[in-house]
């Protein structure tokens, strides 16, 4: 019998987790069990929930004086029969987290899914070596940027920018998640402005940089929409999907026309991921969720920006995304916000190779441009790669750019 | 120009909140205002977010204490050019809550969607009015149960269970929510059996009783799904909307095919709705968002059972559902849980003559089975309608049910 284990952190008011973590076993599953005639216990047995694991943790004197009383804090894992739900991502939700996500201070915090479970969810299509194979780059942490402020301007704005960042060397640039289809930059023309500017900026550098048009609109266009950005030359997708829903952006990375990577936008998760006490953990929305439904690459908060998430809670997210404890090919975490070429060395220590590196204002706001923006993340890269600090490099004028980033936003 | 209107509730760590809803305003649309050229900004008026209103509300000592310092509480009003969005509610959110629903203490806590702007959103196709139409009843609020441990059973089981609660003069019988489709149950067996079942009790108790199936399955297969379970003879839709999408949601809701009423279920929806900091309001979620994505009957924790919600928010979900403020047809709120004969005079009070009273134990669990739980909530709710209290009815030989259900459970 294949399982799904659900791990929940809760701060109970009663004192007996064993007796909560029977209840939630048996409530989302057969419903009850001690009253039932054996005949039909017998029956029921393969669909009944089982208690895996209870573990008592310390009180948290902060939580009881918030939540008004004496809190029993726990982690309880359950084990759901996979025969119990169909095999996407909304049933396994609603079963270990429908009626339980309005039940208390509970938290789902991690699944845990069988290598047989996961024969239905192929997982990124691409992952962390496909992409690189696409921009050509096998040896450094990739990088990506974002255009600043385009709500409203016309394409040749649009064009402009992305020339600059492409010939800054940057490997992939997305859309702005705000940015929806529009009169002034709609998005077959956004896709077709692309695939000529990235062209040129090629034949210019000699590299490849992807563009990721923002998929958007009504959920039963966007395979077509998706299927259209390809054929029209899209070299990857950025898709809001905690917006649209995970089953819909399985389909997509399942769809073998929709050949392209596709990242994930974080929008809308901190809704339910925010909360100590209420949710998703970090780790399982932006981390193995993402990865489950197939996102080739997953936006997150960095630790370093204004809009942070904690170090640990980035790094249980890269964790999620990369380890080989689920048989899906790794994808990529793109911690963001907050990035410039100072942190480079930081960002590089803290998620390692298999990362991207991912700025907006830290690109275009550098004091010689959008290009000289790009070149100083690359001349960081470089430096830190080649085992230096960037304080060696202060006076190398092979890293001019760096160094007039580092003198406007600080380096280590 | 056509805004949409967002109000978030703040607890921030500044002072200035107008400064803080002036941030969102431009940081949610153009970027940046003050330092373009003049020309830029006409071109870009159109697109500028307004801060309408900035509203500082007393401070929350708790709330302070558990977030470790002062914070600065209160509800910013921002409106958003209806220009920068597509007609969707994925684009309405990542709007007005993507990266923001990342940024700290905000909670988005109300819509205000101008009728103008409405006109993309039908809504409810059926409404109150619909529903009563399909089950011929105006005069009294509508009666729902649930069926009880349906995972492992088969159709006989399943068949005599709706039968009696047909038998037992229940209006709408709804699918439990974590029943998918499955070898047991297969879901077009499920309406074909209720399809039979019920006609037969129709013709021994002369009332209808509408059968709301679950669909599940893929996002692709809902809307086909949806079609051929009205063509089997489906008389509702039960869907878990928040584990996949509410625009999908909107998509069946708008499918002139999918001709029946369809119930939202909240499963997974406390996962953004249970912080006092983040996520969304229930009223917002479960109240206006469904109705704009076309529910016509919403489910909700009541304030009444073990998973309960607080009767100010219960109040609010139903006011959103059904308030004419909104130029949508109304939509029947139906509080749920913790629901037995004794609580309809109360149920009736708070909620009113347009809701739907739900219950599941407090129908199979009747001393006298399942009909006789459905009899004795009907009983309720016409002593209840007649003006009386149910102590007056305490010795009727009339109300055997419902007083079997008070020895029970008690009543008011």
């Amino acid at each position: 019998m294949t399982r799904l284990t659900a791990t929940y952190l809760v701060h109970d008011k009663k004192q007996d987790l064993v007796k909560k973590a029977e209840s939630i076993a048996l409530g989302l599953t057969i419903g009850s069990w001690t009253e039932l005639p054996l005949l039909i216990q017998e029956q029921l047995k393969l669909h009944k929930g089982e208690v895996v694991e209870v573990i008592e943790l310390d009180e948290d004197p902060e939580a009881n004086q918030y939540l008004g009383g004496t809190r029993t804090r726990g982690l309880l894992k359950i084990a759901y029969p996979t025969a119990n739900f169909s095999h996407d991502l909304p049933a396994i939700l609603t079963t270990v987290f429908g009626k339980l996500s309005l039940d208390g201070e509970v938290k789902l915090v991690d699944l845990h899914f069988s290598d047989e479970h996961l024969s239905f969810y192929p997982g990124p299509k691409y992952g962390i070596r496909g992409v690189r194979e696409k921009v050509r780059v096998t040896d450094r942490p990739l990088l990506m940027s974002i255009f600043k402020s385009v709500i409203g301007r016309d394409l040749d704005y649009f064009q402009e920018q992305l020339r600059l960042q492409a010939l800054g060397g940057i490997d992939l640039v997305k859309d702005d998640e705000i940015l929806f289809d529009n009169p002034l930059t709609p998005w077959e023309d956004r896709v077709r402005t692309a695939v000529k500017v990235l062209r040129e900026a090629e034949s210019l550098t000699g590299e490849k940089t992807l563009y990721a048009v923002n998929i958007t609109g009504r959920s039963s266009q966007l395979r077509d929409r998706a299927r259209k950005a390809v054929e029209l030359g899209a070299s990857a997708l950025l898709f809001n999907v905690f917006t649209y829903g995970l089953d819909i952006l399985q389909e997509l990375a399942e769809d073998p026309e929709v050949a392209v990577p596709i990242l994930a936008h974080p929008a809308f998760s901190g809704a339910f991921t925010s909360s100590a006490f209420y949710g998703l953990s970090h780790s399982l929305a932006l981390g193995t969720l993402l990865r489950v439904a197939g996102a080739d690459l997953s936006l997150f908060p960095s630790p370093y920006g204004s809009v942070v998430l904690e170090k640990g809670e980035t790094l249980r997210i890269a964790h999620s995304l990369r380890t080989d404890q689920l048989a899906l090919r790794p994808a990529f975490p793109v911690p963001s916000a907050g990035i410039h070429p100072g942190i480079v060395p930081r960002l590089i220590q803290d998620f390692g190779m298999d990362s991207v590196i991912n700025a907006g204002g830290g690109v275009h706001g550098h004091p010689s441009g959008t290009v000289a923006g790009g070149k100083a993340f690359r001349q960081a890269i470089e430096v830190v790669l080649a085992g230096k600090t960037l304080s060696e490099v202060a006076s190398d004028t092979k890293y001019t750019e760096l160094n007039q980033a580092i003198a406007l936003w600080g380096g280590e």
